[in-house]
């Protein structure tokens, strides 16, 4: 049986897409069945660093979505609009969807799956997360014994090589932003990356797979990583931290229904399996009963391991239709549309750690008074450090044990009243 | 559709299968369509963890691989007979099989795939590597548009262990081997543990899931931990790398046939993804184009891990089933028979870089000697260092560049020769 693949987009992820179907040998034989019948691109003049036959590029991608000759659209073009639309045509017209765009199913995944589960047809995303990792396919085909309690992210490339150099070199955040942007690691408006909001995206698709629950992408906290300083990551390090942006997906108790989902630079124990994760790496932890925790680790980005992922997912794709010559029932593992919604835990009710420092004038006093006013909020500390100097001012550090994110901030409040206390450079969650 | 399951074996992950089953919620909802019909045990009498209906048990393990009623057999009884057969049986009935047994599949796997390709049933075997760790379903469902390059596993938990002590506490192997036995982490009869010949099982199930090649057993050279040392240990620490049991399968290039298989302890880099690896974790790296490098990391061992992965296949199966309405044509992705045999290259042939470490009488004299020697094989040095003294003796260790170990050996034969050379206490492999 042959298959036939219209591309939606012929960028990076695009040509390495046709690059693999153009040359399958080696590869898994299935993809001897697939053909590439047409390529949608913005223009047909373009340089090229691959060879397409003239006659299957065209402009027109709506022609492609409804092409009564195509078995599986792979949309990867990107952004909201017009992807949004493309995708939800291409079900209309009966026709399987791959895509590699987090931030399409990030917020329209509902709409998308619902359509595709009416339409029976699958909607695969495995390259929308974690690039070349196999991760969507695992949690889905590999993972389902378990009850899963947490996910825990290491899923933007770019606030990663950032953190790794600034630890490494100890380099300012600018700096090292500079250079990401001349590697070509970080776009020339970095704002999804530092500011976390792609982790969010991905994020929020992880939680949806895992927990089988619709989540809205807006109900994700984020904080970025542009208000690091080496200092921070310094003084992270002499307590035996390393600092990294996490997404975080967790579900507090078996029996309650609701999940926290948060995205924020963290500080991370040096034997923690994900503090070795370093540069563009990505990483993503999950952890389940009875499986304990397993890792996935590799690639986040770039052509040949993003490509990688969207062809396992038209491989699949053909390998079910294989099997069921047509039938048209989809198999329940690989389909996915979580019927019920999962409501989000307030930032202020997710119980965690937090690293804070203080510039102060007068040690032994403020200490009292910290120690004083943390436990009026309930919040037990694990250790608190006097760890250097900064223009006549002490730094003092203290780490808490588990608290209510609400209490601290109060805390936190009270002290920022104290004479003594001159300023709060940072706060930060530990993992 | 409901699904019945017959489950041979009700020990650890026996028992840790049928507690996943009877307890499916918060689970992938697709478990409340399987019931376990029939459990073949060795005692009806057994006091177990478990509470199981008495006509659910019996002791006549070969109605359940002919009962008319069994959709799946799960066989987890371990060793080779009678696993192979009832498995052959179980498939010559027409039932798929789900299997945790590497034994049986290192060794018997082609008769068994064979089998089971004409019977047009899976035969799936994720639980046999790795125990928890998805790595045979991501290989088959997530990796295929990749030419695989590259498998380095840690795959033999009671061994990382041992070596992760002996590292960490500077115990000699003797030592930390009766610790391990009395935790449980080693068996009463250590032997396919720490002479690597589980791990070379599994490498040999991996290198034919990844290469579509008939790989046997026998031709997977291993080489166990026992001769190991805390000094070893110790210079390699000091050069900058741990000591870890790998097991590796590797196409040397694409265009050649030949495998190259094997299992032995190595020095590894400690900025290595696989160097982080401690104690009874395993991990898997896969390497290819155009993925470049992922791995796989989880706990390798214990029965609700171990049970997770049993499940997943019982999943995969059912779902392929539920999607194609008993259609009967096999998903080209889950089912596996590879074709080709696969040459495997001796031992001699393989290029690996090597560590050793000589006790000899007259330092300077040596080092020309060892220089000449080993130039004269081709050998070619990346550094030799005077490391320490042992009963007078002087210890030069000598790390080479890539080398055909056939080379080496002649060499370090030359080089036992001379007078000087009073002992050549260890040679260790390099990443």
């Amino acid at each position: 049986m042959a298959f036939k693949i219209g591309l939606l987009g012929l960028g990076t992820v695009g040509s390495g897409t046709a690059e693999i179907i153009y040359n399958p040998q080696g590869r898994h034989p299935l993809l001897n069945d697939i053909t590439i019948a047409k390529i949608g691109v913005k223009s047909l003049n373009k340089q090229r660093t691959i060879d397409i036959a003239a006659e299957v590029l065209t402009t027109d991608l709506d022609s492609i979505v409804s092409d009564p000759d195509i078995d599986i659209v792979v949309e990867l073009i990107g952004g909201l609009e017009p992807a949004r639309t493309l995708i939800l045509k291409a079900i209309a017209s009966g026709k399987h969807v791959v895509t590699a765009n987090k931030a399409v199913i990030a917020r329209y995944g509902q709409e998308i799956f619902e359509a595709a589960k009416k339409a029976k047809v699958y909607v695969l995303l495995e390259a929308a997360v974690g690039g070349g990792i196999p991760i969507v396919e695992p949690l889905k085909q590999s993972l389902g014994a378990n009850r899963i309690e947490t996910i825990i992210g290491i899923v933007n490339g770019t606030t990663n090589y950032i953190l790794t150099e600034m630890t490494e070199k100890g380099s300012d955040f600018a700096e090292v932003l500079q250079e990401a942007q001349a590697l070509g690691y970080a776009e020339a408006d970095p704002t999804a990356d530092v500011e976390g909001y792609d982790a969010a995206d991905k994020i929020s698709i992880l939680a949806s797979l895992a927990f089988d629950r619709q989540v809205k992408r807006e109900d994700v906290y984020s904080e970025g990583i542009t208000s690091i300083t080496s200092s921070d990551i310094d003084y992270a390090d002499k307590l035996g931290y390393v600092i990294k942006l996490l997404a975080i997906a967790q579900k507090p108790a078996q029996d309650q229904e609701n999940l926290e989902l948060r995205v924020h630079p963290t500080l991370v124990e040096k034997s923690h399996p994900l503090a070795n994760v370093n540069g563009v790496f990505n990483a993503i932890l999950v952890e389940g009963q009875p499986l304990g925790q397993v890792m996935f680790y590799g690639p986040g980005a770039g052509s040949g391991p993003t490509a990688s992922a969207v062809v396992a997912d038209i491989l699949n794709i053909v390998g079910v239709l294989q099997s069921n010559h047509g039938a048209h029932a989809l198999d329940p593992l690989l389909s996915s549309s979580p019927e019920k919604p999962a409501p989000i835990a307030p930032i202020d009710d997710v119980s965690t750690c937090f690293y804070a420092r203080f510039l102060c004038a007068d040690v032994p006093g403020v200490i009292g008074h910290l120690g004083t006013i943390f436990g009026d909020f309930g919040v037990s500390l694990a250790s608190v450090v006097q760890i250097g100097f900064q223009d006549d001012l002490a730094e003092i550090v203290v780490v808490t044990h588990h608290v209510r994110e609400g209490n601290f901030r109060s805390a936190i409040q009270a002290i920022e009243d104290l004479e003594a206390i001159k300023k709060i450079p940072s706060i930060i969650r530990v993992l």
